[in-house]
């Protein structure tokens, strides 16, 4: 017996379109409408059993809906969710999937202030470099952390419902505040991002034939797109130079170790971060 | 019909064994030598199959040998080539397999002088973050790159020897100075495991549970050897630095973009770093 009867996805992208295909192939949601202005998108969405239906229309396609998920990039989500919270007049819990949360947050509070109430940020910590619906996975969610960030003036019972959606999909949720979610994301995600592509970007392109694992690996996210990249930097700016500034002081302690040939420190260093890393496993 | 009939191995940890083992299994040698001080690792290299015959005593372990290849760590590697070209009096190459490449060949044409002319520097870019010659493969080099470092003083025909000895084991061979080779893989593997250790060491561990594939991709090569790769990094400090000093200049002009909302900046260099990652493929 399915938990949702109306569940819409503003954005069917890759985590749009796998949120509809863990609804549908769990038996989670008894409709599933996707939301979009591309309809090309739409099709793929509906080709891959995302969706149960698609509208370009976001009154019709979200007039029903008691669960709204707004999967669209970082730099228009605020926007869709005030849309959606007028549009949904029914809805008991609107969020997002958004890689920041405290400008959309905060964004979303101002804009549409009274009808803010059923709105709940969440960041689900899984992806691909694939991206696109033909891409979804009903298990892209299964095991992995979504962090679910109430604010001072959230109800604790709409917590409850986002924390509900994102373990039916198969997830842990943490909880924690807008803030707390930046800071903390801004270390384990958008920082390794800004270095991967420095790292690239000091590579001459005849060197490529004289890298291995290593700088494929360290590398690897550097291929993400360009502007959804810069559109995370700019919505969580203040977080990644305060990173970014813990990373320099790193880097020029190691500096300062390997030209006074202070072996014993380098080394001291090295363990320290394969304690780290160890810890992750794989 | 083997092309080599005896060869000898001075450590077989991953590298030699599984130098050895594609030796052997590619019917390229009559006879594999593995020569150590540790019985317990000759043991598993001759249970896996990496080596005919183990060696502790280096005398008789090199006596016929006529190649000699020592993969050993990088801070003992001048040491035993110049311990092997005084006991493998046959031998016509003696190479190694270390990550540095121009403070060892300084090093044996120093120590040896008269009785270098039969050693050329290598480095096989292939590895696994798993050591021990209980994890040798066989293909560990089909494919991939092996750089020989000869230097003015290197007759042309040892370096078609090492040449032909790496390809015979399926490796790819690009000929360079060792100088040339130190600077460049500063840029492709020190630096990026420099990076990937201050990455992990900025994580705070309660931060671990907020990370996906892009941490653990960016910091994975952190897990490596410390002693291994605080060994590397004395043995290229200045090319290194000198690497990571250009590092540093990307680092603050990304932070000075941010810091001043220069979003296209930031979108133009995250689009040339993706152009360069893209230029290798996965």
């Amino acid at each position: 017996m399915p938990i949702y009867t109306n569940v819409a996805i503003v954005g069917v992208g890759l985590i749009g379109g796998s949120i509809g295909l863990a609804l549908r192939k769990r038996g989670l949601a008894k409709n599933v409408t996707g939301v979009g202005r591309n309809q090309s998108t739409l099709a793929k969405a509906l080709g891959v059993g995302a969706i149960d239906q698609a509208a370009t229309d976001w009154q019709k396609g979200l007039a029903k809906a008691e669960i709204v998920v707004v999967a669209t990039p970082v730099a228009i989500i605020a926007e869709h969710v005030c849309r959606a919270l007028d549009l949904a007049k029914n809805a008991s819990l609107v969020t997002d999937a958004g890689s920041t949360k405290l400008s959309i947050c905060e964004e979303v509070a101002a804009r549409a202030s009274g009808k803010s109430s059923a709105f709940i940020g969440s960041h689900p910590l899984a992806g691909d470099h694939r991206t696109g619906p033909e891409h979804s996975r009903e298990d892209l969610f299964a095991g992995r952390m979504v962090v679910v960030t109430p604010t001072e003036n959230t109800a604790t019972q709409l917590t409850h419902a986002a924390q509900d959606f994102w373990q039916a999909l198969g997830a842990e949720v943490e909880v924690m505040s807008p803030a707390e979610h930046d800071k903390a994301l801004a270390i384990t995600s958008h920082l390794p991002h800004l270095v991967a592509s420095a790292l690239a970007n000091v590579t001459p392109q005849d060197y490529l034939p004289l890298t291995a694992t290593g700088w494929a690996d360290s590398t690897r996210i550097a291929a993400g797109d360009p502007d959804l990249w810069a559109q995370i930097f700019s919505h969580n700016s203040a977080a990644i130079v305060a990173a970014l500034d813990q990373l320099l002081i790193q880097l020029q302690e190691m500096r300062s170790n390997i030209v006074s040939h202070d072996w014993a420190d380098v080394k001291r260093t090295l363990q320290q971060a394969k304690n780290i890393r160890d810890a992750l496993g794989n």
